[in-house]
């Protein structure tokens, strides 16, 4: 499929997962008005093993202005939380489309919150939020918290197969890398558990509602998993682990529960839209189940599939609700900038962009 | 109040706790055969931060029979599980009374299963025990596993307050200590989670009912919360975590929840018989109850009361229960010799020894 | 020895280790403007296992002017060093005697440098300080770097029974806590070793020769090690390692080098002026040298005698210069507040406060 | 080069590296007889991050006899030391060519001791090794310890440029995976530092004088340096890192020390023999040294290059030898197999296999 490269830009982030993108060309970086002119290179604080594209190295940041921005097909934000509300309304405003990892937006009720293993199926409320704000092209899309994800991916498997959820239970341990640079003291982690995250719990509890319920008949709105009311509880732990965050989730069915031979072949088989429709940056694989009785482990799975798919595992039966079983994501890849990219490319590929 | 003290014989571990104890004298140590005959210092891999007490550090240790212990008034055993059975056995038999931290006869119908700072009262069945075994003097005392130990003293407290509970989910983050030395290689753990410990979740979901339930009405047996069932769910997971097993406990009652400000109110009230009866060894709080949003944290708080103690923090409503907290205790201390020790206080204080 | 209690006053810091000293009690408490005027418990960012001592709990905290300190007989001061220099001059000036942890003016030449386990002969210079300064009472000791602190200890007992060194090399591996809070963050240093430490090396480089070197003959300034020449190379690296910095040291002598054994005699002989003076802060034992061929280690050995002491270990013959060994500090009690204290302990000793 | 697949066989470890070689095709694996006859999966305890390579899993592990691997061109042992002995001496006498990971012939006067960066012209050595043993095609060569390789490297590219040394001094904070697994227990390692690695300060010190030192006029042994006599002398400790092991390094010139600046080009420009042979598996640049004041660091360079290079940074003078300096491997890779495998590479670009 032979397409002309679409330009993108990029806010606050690193670009990393685009320099070799088959879709998408890296255009334009932005910064603070503070690094605005200077190479990337010189003003990033960078923290991956994996060098800086070279390519990107040298580019000239840009201040977080559409208009120098203006020939990007595309904007990825991945602005602090404290900028991302402006900026990105004045881009959008700026007939930009643009995908976002921050939460700023998250509840609008005219902005798709995508996991893109999950409800691709959201986009469609894009033509609302344009006719409401009255653009022609800009729209805002917004990808989930990192740990949110981590769990409406096997959620999603189970209604999908076995139909709605009434309950989940969530208990997460989650890496330090999921709170930025420099984030956690390491005096505050080294040897220790903090039990609070904050408004983590609450994000979870709300936004898997918003994700795995559906979109209204007319697609200018979201349904909230009205239909079948779900309960989610959540509690939230920061570990001494870099990567990777892991949940561990037990469910109730709001009909039959399966066996966890069900539910562990039901986790296998489910293909996302993001799957169906190839997108360059989906995972071979949504949900890796793991066999073996003591996994997935966050060092030793989360690099699998670039760091694209979940992992589930210990699928079993639970006293209290029906199911329990623990789950995996790579909290800086599927749980931030991936999440934000395989969006976009479905968006290219049912012709939003 | 001037006692004779009295002799103790330990089995398998340190005596780290008994070197200056108001009622106890270490008289006699065991260890495998292969290091009996010689001295302590020379026989042990000391992993703690306060060195060996001097007065241990030359006993000559013996072998693990009852005739090297007989002048022993009460002998306490950290002997791991592969040996204790037939020992601690040996050593009822020879008319010794035994304070095991083994899981050998955690399950068995007459032997007490004893957390100090919740069922002193199960101790009035070894009258039973002997009986039935045709003993004078001897019986065999077990104490529980060390995350049960983390969970079921929060619940005996609330159970006090409010009456039974109903169901109980459990998720815990265990430290590296639990499993002894060498225990967990450092490569499964550095920078990594294991989400399952054997056995682990059964022990936490079976000794739970032992211990919370009530003694028959003539002290032969245990109830096991019979009268108003109880299930119990746990999910137990390694974290990279030296010292201090944590909990996030939901619960929900057979009769009306509490608020959780009444629930605090009842953990801070809860006082047991350990306390009561001012056991030495027992803490002058059972449980401590934080105030700040983020803790209790393993390293910070372990070492409080001389880990004898409980913590609780974040006492919250639970949407798919009714009530959610987290709790932590010192796996190495209450989580184990500590209850040994304060078991026995709670014998000694009563007259079975 | 019954003695009026001293009245002190902290700045910047805890306190703990005073709040039962024989000597000292706590008076007065500042901070930086920001949190004068409230008590202590809401102002601290506690990140220690103990708990905040309850007499110092709601002592309310004063700003940093030597008006609110005028009846301490001793002033501490933690304060960081971008605030340390006016302050400490303004109270030195006021009159008042002033224990310093901060950097600023060690270089100082008429400042004694004081180990406490090392050089209280050194305290003499104050006199000059005075006469200089035109003041009666006040004036200012500093205490050394942390790592300085490490290595400092043994080397003097090297030289006080073997004669004057002429090269030393020191690589050393150090704790996060040695940083501050929030200080290294997490992921810089989990799974990692940071080989930078900014300044660090210049300290240890510069400081040794000010300690083990004399103090002039008309006691009005330091003699620098100048009359054998000492040449100190040092290599500092951040360890993920929470309390307890290690230090790899090889030494050449002036003169004939002893034998590991030889050594090792000298290390455990050593005795300080401050022990010999039978300050109430000082370790029973000045060096504790480990027999273990794997010892000393910084989680196992740091607590001994409350961290005032020093640890050696590993002494052998070394091919390129003549000796090396390794050697352990506590960083937060030896390697600062614990060394102002006893500093200020010889001081009442000898008559200077 | 269209070459014929070289058959390999492996012992005793894992073949990640072979699994899509350009010169070498997988044939036979070897394991102890507890495992032989199984496939490779299930007896394996892999622990890395990347999942075993699907052609390898299947494969059935023969026992380590000479036998089961008469087809292989070269076998490469991953050996533990305490059966590598007897085994590669029974595959060598049964004509096979061996490249070996394990400790037990580093020493032997006519087994070259090959680091491919370093050395590649000591494999001359093995036509006397086969003529001594009356051997027609089988051969043995040792690579080094992993610490020893990490510091070979840049002191190979001083001598290269500046000249023999004349004194080395090293200390080293090694990785947990440089003991294998279990190896080290976490309750040794977590928040703690071990100053003692069994025999790698021996290896250090000896194995450098062979690798650098020549061979001797005619290809029948080794110089060890003694031309120009130089003196080594190590202290290694274990640190809390999974992967990659720092050194620093600081050195004396025989002759002319050069100033940092010439070091650092020497280091930049330094060409191995492996590379000047365009082996597959050699890094594109042997040295890499940094620029940034704080690297490197294990967690964010040791996957440079597929773990191939030595990484060398802070070059500066050093006040007791010329010049000090920190360097970094990746001790699972150019450690251990990878370099094993360029070792081979190397044979085969002269024609040794």
């Amino acid at each position: 499929m032979a397409r002309e490269p679409i330009n993108v830009g990029i806010l606050g982030a690193t670009g990393t997962l685009l320099s070799t993108h088959p879709y998408f060309k890296i255009h334009a970086l932005g910064a603070s008005s503070r690094s605005a002119g200077q190479e990337y290179a010189k003003v990033t604080k960078w923290k991956l093993a994996s060098p800086i594209p070279e390519d990107v190295k040298k580019m000239v940041v840009q201040e977080c202005k559409s208009e120098n921005f203006k020939d990007c097909g595309v904007v990825f934000s991945g602005l602090d939380h404290d900028v991302a509300g402006d900026i990105e309304a004045e881009f959008r405003k700026a007939e930009l489309i643009v995908f976002s990892n921050a939460k700023n937006y998250r509840r609008d009720p005219i902005v798709p919150l995508m996991v893109p293993l999950v409800n691709g199926d959201h986009l469609s409320v894009v033509r609302h939020q344009q006719k409401e704000l009255g653009l022609k092209k800009g729209y805002l899309v917004c990808n989930a918290n990192c740990s949110t994800t981590a769990v409406v991916v096997p959620l999603k498997a189970l209604e999908v197969a076995f139909g709605p959820l009434q309950t989940v239970n969530v208990v997460t341990m989650q890496a330090i890398s999921g709170a930025g640079y420099p984030g956690v003291s390491s005096l505050d982690i080294l040897d220790n558990i903090v039990p609070l995250i904050g408004g983590e719990e609450e994000k979870i509890e709300w936004e898997t509602l918003k994700i795995l319920g559906g979109v209204n008949a007319d697609d200018t709105g979201f349904e909230y998993h009205a239909s079948s009311p779900l309960v989610v509880s959540a509690a939230c732990n920061r570990v001494p682990v870099i990567d990777g965050h892991m949940a561990c989730v037990s469910v109730k069915f709001a009909g039959k529960a399966p066996t966890p031979e069900e539910a562990e072949e039901a986790f296998r088989k489910y293909t996302s839209e993001a799957q169906k429709l190839h997108c360059p940056s989906a995972p071979p694989q949504d949900i890796v189940v793991h066999d073996a009785p003591d996994r997935p482990q966050p060092r030793l799975d989360r690099d699998l599939h670039k760091g694209a798919c979940v992992h589930v595992g210990r699928v079993r039966d639970d006293k209290v609700l029906d199911l329990k079983f623990v789950c995996l994501l790579d909290n800086v890849r599927l749980g931030a900038a991936t999440s934000s990219v395989i969006n976009a490319e479905i968006a290219v590929e049912k012709g939003f962009i």
